[in-house]
């Protein structure tokens, strides 16, 4: 802590950038406790307006929040066969309980399937009790070994979407409907452009028929996968007997027979680790940028004064232009810094490592032309606004912010994608030194994807969706050479 | 369930129509899990709204959201003695992660003083840092052997405040700004009066200075404690050595001394219980009755048709007036009821058990002279109502019926108190009959409020503030009858 001032590059060691940042930024911090995270105001304030979005957006498509007990019997979690062995070894455990052992130990939550399928078959007795459609905001605990702030901690916040229809394709469409809501997210309002498409069998969610995935390109080229919707099929259902009875046997129709089938389900999640992915896509080396829709304070106001009287006067009309800012149909959020015992410029030092996406500095030679002068974090161009025009200026630049951030990061990607025919040397050595997205042939084979994986650490983020795939698609599998039968995305990843 | 259509009457008995009124309008449910519920959508969507005006009024007063871990390491707990005594007993406790017995084990958090006053310790550094003001929206674990659904389950949901100050005055007025807050929140929002005031050495929290609470009266006429602020002077301070360089050290002024001292902390709470506060007030014998300001849905349309020709009609119509309603300045939640498979009358049933404020029930004939017949759920009066007014109307009625059930519930709750001289006798024949709050005098001694309490199980709720308190004051102690030192508010609770 010798230079306060400086944080380490990402050019010398990415990942003690990372860390630096989010503690600097008072975004996290850690906790006396191993693996678990404390999120401060400042990341907190992101998570809040992440899930306000988040929720408007699932319950424009009818999907209604609850909420689910944090343990669950250790005997719940062993009726889905697969799913046991994914997560039995990663739970925290409760055996004691008001001073006694526990006749049954409990799991604290890693997920919610096994309950909520549980209290599905107490509420799904027909067809017409379909589509069931919620969700639960909460946290959870998974044991992880090694931990890292936002992006693998022993507990994290998220919400999971719990879902039952009367037939696959129904399901099917739900899983995706939610991946798209989630990619339209990612790209809308962080600013942030993803991959969507399949997960591999060997990658998949424990219990699940399918997995979709939103996968998105961190700055040191590795993949950070931000969110998942899985297709169950009848696995849950038949684990905890959810059945209903269909629509032909209600009506009394042809085809009733038992008149009775299991449902299809569905789940899908995203966490506190977008934060992570927010900051390892949009930081820079003067601290972290918040795209303006997300940002809880998205300007804020830095006076200049050099006496008591200058104070006065600036610190006033500060004010005043922030309640202009704010009210109408600019509503932009904004907040003055009245703090006392700090010089303008270490303000904006402090601002800039916050990553408010704008400020507008404010002295009293600006006053007497009656302008302020904005100064964008993502460009850190600078341009004077007049005031009476400071809130239409302002909104403007706000949404050219959030619409350039979205293309700077792109652009990255695009420039880190490798496509079109590649060796096994070349990926090796591409993996061995500045990594990318490399979108080369898969055989199908779970022996071929494990080799790569074993040699590189690169693994298949996903089978990207149609429209992600290339126009020429490779035609051999990048660890056989055997025929291809799908294009893979392949990347380190967190 | 031989008839569906009747509750337990609350006159019958108010424990059981309780349960049946809180499971048959689905606000909750019970899980696999003992003690822990379910919180469904209709419950949920009540608590959204709490959660909504709340996280807001705390905002207004400076308070930031964060969010800390669920585990506390066992040894946390025991550094204040009184506090480890009052939790202790009813933790769930953590004793295996990831497939290993812990070398200490983690307390699922009962509530959170001693995790965040040792974040806290790390965060404050001078008197510049103070105030700190922070708020968590979060589950915690208590081990009751006796639960019932939100009043006490093993989990809840809640909002925990924790500030620190400079002095001991500082956090008094925080303690008593909170409990305004939750008092207005209460009686403005919920429509539900209470009490407020101090609770006495017996009933504060576990580690406070003082404890001010706001206790409200159900229709059973026991007490809901349904929220509670705690001035916890230096003890978690000294605990967790939360300190700070204070004003006069840090300008080097006179009385500096060492220059650091303890911060005053304050912590504050209120949880889904409010929710049972909420029904207990409120519900009748055909279900409960939702205050229009929490109700997800304020307004539901009922359409009445006979044939398909009229059902798309209606429906047309409808859907328009739902329109209608929802935008502009009345802005009210308003939903169709398109269920084809249901009586208009088992429509009004179903919504009157969930207690949706006001029903609009839509036919041909009303259509015919461009109407609607609106019902208040509250006293059940109907309406006409010309369409095009509806939204002006409707939320003119949303406001009244508001404004009507506070005072429902006040002039209930005033006419089940007792103020005035009162003999032990009297005392305990209200008790053991239909209960009330008693207001009566008290000398000061645990003994004589651990006799009453033993006698008759009333106990004192709050020492009520100044605005309660009887003009007459009593003179002597309801248990000894030695001088009174102070009014009481006695009662039964929950």
């Amino acid at each position: 802590m010798a230079d306060e001032q400086k944080l380490t590059t990402r050019a010398e060691d990415f990942s003690a950038w990372y860390n630096e940042v989010v503690l600097r930024a008072a975004l996290a911090d850690y906790s006396p406790v191993r693996g678990c995270m404390v999120i401060r105001p400042n990341g907190y304030g992101i998570w809040e307006r992440m899930q306000r979005a988040l929720d408007d957006m699932f319950k424009a498509t009818g999907v209604r929040n609850a909420y689910f007990p944090l343990f669950i019997p250790e005997s719940f979690l062993s009726r889905e066969a697969e799913h046991v062995e994914g997560f039995a070894p990663e739970t925290a455990v409760v055996t004691h309980g008001g001073g006694k052992k526990l006749d049954e130990p409990l799991v604290v939550r890693p997920t919610s399937e096994t309950i909520i399928y549980a209290m599905f078959a107490k509420w799904v007795q027909s067809y017409r009790d379909l589509p069931l459609l919620i969700n639960q905001w909460a946290n959870v605990v998974r044991w992880e070994m090694r931990t890292r702030l936002f992006l693998r901690t022993l507990e994290f916040l998220w919400q999971e979407g719990h879902t039952a229809h009367a037939t696959h394709d129904e399901a099917e469409a739900e899983a995706r409907l939610i991946l798209g809501v989630y990619r339209r997210f990612m790209e809308e309002w962080m600013a942030m452009p993803v991959i969507t498409g399949l997960k591999t069998e060997s990658e998949k969610f424990a219990g699940a028929l399918r997995t979709y995935a939103c996968e998105a390109m961190m700055q040191d080229n590795k993949a950070l996968q931000a969110g998942t919707s899985h297709n169950l099929g009848q696995n849950f259902a038949r684990a905890f007997d959810v059945t209903f009875q269909t629509e032909a046997a209600g009506r009394g129709g042809a085809g009733g027979g038992a008149g009775t089938d299991y449902v299809w389900n569905t789940s899908w999640g995203v966490s506190t680790r977008m934060i992570g992915g927010l900051v390892m896509t949009h930081g820079d080396d003067v601290g972290i940028r918040i795209p303006p829709r997300l940002a809880p304070t998205e300007l804020v106001i830095v006076p200049i004064y050099r006496n008591d009287e200058q104070r006065a006067q600036v610190l006033e009309a500060a004010d005043r232009v922030r309640d202009d800012l704010a009210s109408g149909a600019a509503a932009i959020r904004a907040q003055v810094d009245r703090r006392d015992n700090m010089t303008p410029g270490a303000k904006y030092f402090d601002w800039e490592l916050q990553g408010v996406p704008l400020r507008m500095e404010l002295g009293p030679r600006d006053l007497d032309k009656q302008q302020g002068v904005l100064v964008r974090r993502d460009t850190r161009e600078k341009q004077p606004v007049a005031l009476a025009q400071a809130a239409g200026t302002a909104r403007t630049l706000l949404d050219t912010i959030q619409r350039d951030m979205h293309a700077a990061a792109l652009a990255r990607r695009e420039a880190n994608s490798v496509r079109g025919p590649i060796t096994a040397a070349r990926f090796r050595e591409i993996m061995d030194g500045e990594g990318a997205f490399v979108y080369a042939g898969w055989c199908g084979s779970a022996a071929c994807e494990a080799r790569i994986k074993e040699e590189t650490k690169a693994t298949i983020r996903v089978l990207p969706d149609p429209e992600f795939r290339s126009a020429d698609p490779p035609q051999s599998c990048l660890a056989c050479g055997e025929r291809a039968t799908a294009e893979a995305l392949w990347a380190k990843a967190y």
